[in-house]
């Protein structure tokens, strides 16, 4: 097994997983972890699951980032033919030299891509070997799963984080208003930034008041009529702002052309800042940013028990799958609605053709008719995904997360060419 | 009482404690709130506290940001006298129309200044007035307390963040690596971003690697030299960068002079932005930024227990005080070390005199020789502040945290003029 892409809080639980179910089969002699995702596998880096301490494995369930690491390396059979040739056929003799038999892939889009290639190589070249795709990925947007393990984690702290703000920013209206601008990753995906409206919490005049999601075409007019209005309806205005917004001319608001960075590209001031200026220069109202980056989608501390559920169940399937003979799959997560309201999930399985490279957005109908705010369509679908809080062990105050030790297997093969 | 400054995820624990000490005397037959600070009891918006729930005073104790609303109003009797003289009337004139007895001010600096002009006033006018400040502030820089309530709390959502970006970032190092650059909140003290060296649990290896205070002159070539150490030596770099780090000739590293906003003002694009276009220009390295902005000082779903028992014992002191007979003091928190090795702590008085606009700044002597971290002294002083965690009710994943309904008093002046 190994984690590709980047990290979330819950994507050990998925590791978790698969460690806890593989255990349970006799066919399953040895569990190896690639460090840093497939390239460990590459350079014949693997580590000795095994070797672990049981409670390091059972902490992997709350501890948050990557815990076997991670790489963003992608195996490009369409542009670099050569070397995914190459990397292809190591992979195959490492598999051999260490009798592998079943891969498992943790993570988001380029990730079930790559798994994708490995099982179509494996069947061209007659090796036996099974491939399942686990999803991850706090962007959410893999296509045919309800939605991904790791998205209700990162919606859990930033929903907590833009009640907070609201709380604080409004008490201060009088002075430090009156708009405060959030920017929240997803670079091409709004769910992120669309999940923040369950800080709403369905009253009108609760944070955000705004939230710009990339699926829509900034409208700078638009978007300035909307802050004026939050400010005169409630003396302050919270905006949650998805990183990768565009113009309709498809530019990033972010992206500021004039100034260049020392590798000649445009800085990225970061999409908050921008709006900063433009509602201090337009409408002389005092603005702040805030900008969550990485601490939202590695709040361990925040972090959603459904979500952590569900990606140690995706662990879990993964393996069920691969001893049911299955190959060539991603486990998915098929909501079933409850007689009581309530959600509760189970896993299915979907092609890894079906998968790979496809993006799946924010329906246009899970929008206001402005594009503002997500409405209620959305919010019945997310507002599960938060439910619950995973149990932390602390120490002097602080999280107590696992790591582990990380013994290498001994290398068969000489190094890689 | 009225709450001032910049709120914080335990002041309204000490609201609380006024409260719960206050109805335990006698003496006391009526508990206003001035709704915005000292701006509520000039224009006689008065909040009358014995009509909320009990179940919304208790519900204070773990509600971040100022529940009767904030204000950054002082009373500038050396820049503005004849404003200063009206307000004070006003002032005297509201606290006379209300039969009011006792004033509690919940706040930093300046607060405790406005407190002791309100204390100095009473005693000119002969008006019979009991005036206690309650110490409030993340910033932890008020003189004579041990700490500030609202520090620990700050400190625990900082140095859990450093831990978790630390992870999440760790584990990417192959390929987001090399440098993280978090900014933090503090001006002019550097004790918010000095609490963060406690993620590192006296580990070298653990972040952050590198912590940039407002006292010390930020100095370029030592910096870079030390991210380049630390990415040598643990493949990545976490910074935690003071918002107000200057240069040796006082200039704050954030500012842009060369950019001016809507206001004619250099573009404060934050300090961690501009640090970064300083790693990526000179090392060559990956850099990427996080700005918590208010997300620290409102993070109430991670506080400080012992932050949010002192803010609650301040409160009590502060009304056990002026029923003591004492005026022109502030409530300050006393280290007691425990034969175990634990610290407790007791609340003692301070006059007004010797607190307001004095700042208390890390000394340099609880610094590292280089000065890019803290060193033992600090961990010893620090650490204590974030011990237990102050636990929510919950409601669909989210806190539920408590509004006041802030029923007002019946007016019985003329308007302000």
């Amino acid at each position: 097994m190994a984690q590709s892409g980047g990290p979330t809080a819950v994507i050990n639980a998925s590791l978790a997983g698969v460690i806890h179910e593989a255990g349970r089969h006799d066919g399953i002699a040895e569990i190896y972890g690639g460090a840093n995702g497939i390239l460990g596998i590459l350079n014949e880096d693997l580590i000795d699951i095994n070797d672990e301490k049981a409670r390091s494995i059972g902490g992997l369930r709350y501890t948050p980032a990557a815990a076997l690491g991670t790489c963003r390396y992608s195996i490009d059979l369409k542009n670099q033919p050569e070397q995914a040739a190459r990397d292809l056929d190591r992979l195959f003799a490492v598999f051999q030299a260490h009798s592998i038999g079943c891969f498992f892939y943790l993570g988001g889009n380029d990730s079930q891509d790559t798994a994708l290639k490995i099982h179509e190589a494996a069947l061209q070249r007659g090796y036996e070997l099974r491939v399942i795709g686990v999803p991850k990925t706090i962007d959410n947007d893999l296509p045919h799963t309800d939605h991904c393990p790791g998205y209700g984690s990162v919606v859990k702290f930033n929903a907590t984080t833009v009640m907070e703000i609201g709380l604080d920013f409004g008490c201060m209206a009088t002075d430090d208003g009156a708009c405060c601008l959030i920017e929240v990753m997803g670079r091409s995906a709004g769910w992120i930034a669309a999940g923040t409206v369950l800080a709403k919490r369905g009253q009108p005049a609760n944070p955000p008041h705004i939230i710009l999601l990339p699926e829509l075409a900034f409208e700078e007019d638009k978007f300035l009529a909307k802050v004026k209005a939050a400010v005169a309806a409630f003396n302050y205005c919270i905006v949650v702002v998805g990183e990768g917004i565009k113009n309709a001319a498809g530019q990033e608001v972010g992206a500021d052309k004039a100034r260049l960075d020392a590798f000649g590209h445009p800085v990225l001031a970061g999409a908050a800042e921008r709006l900063k200026e433009v509602v201090q220069g337009n409408l002389k109202l005092k603005a702040r940013t805030a900008r969550l980056s990485y601490a939202q989608r590695a709040a361990g501390h925040c972090a959603s028990l459904t979500d952590a559920d569900n990606a140690f169940a995706c662990g879990e399937a993964a393996v069920k799958a691969a001893m049911a003979g299955q190959s060539g799959q991603m486990v998915k997560l098929v909501r079933e609605a409850q007689p009581d309201g309530s959600v509760k999930w189970s896993t299915g399985l979907q092609p890894l053709a079906d998968i790979a490279n496809v993006e799946h957005l924010v329906p246009r109908d899970w929008l206001s008719e402005d594009g503002f705010l997500p409405n209620e369509k959305f919010v019945e679908y997310a507002r599960p995904l938060i439910e619950g809080e995973v149990e932390l062990p602390r120490e002097a105050g602080l999280p107590k997360y696992v790591v582990l030790e990380k013994s290498k297997v001994e290398k068969k093969l000489p190094p890689r060419g």
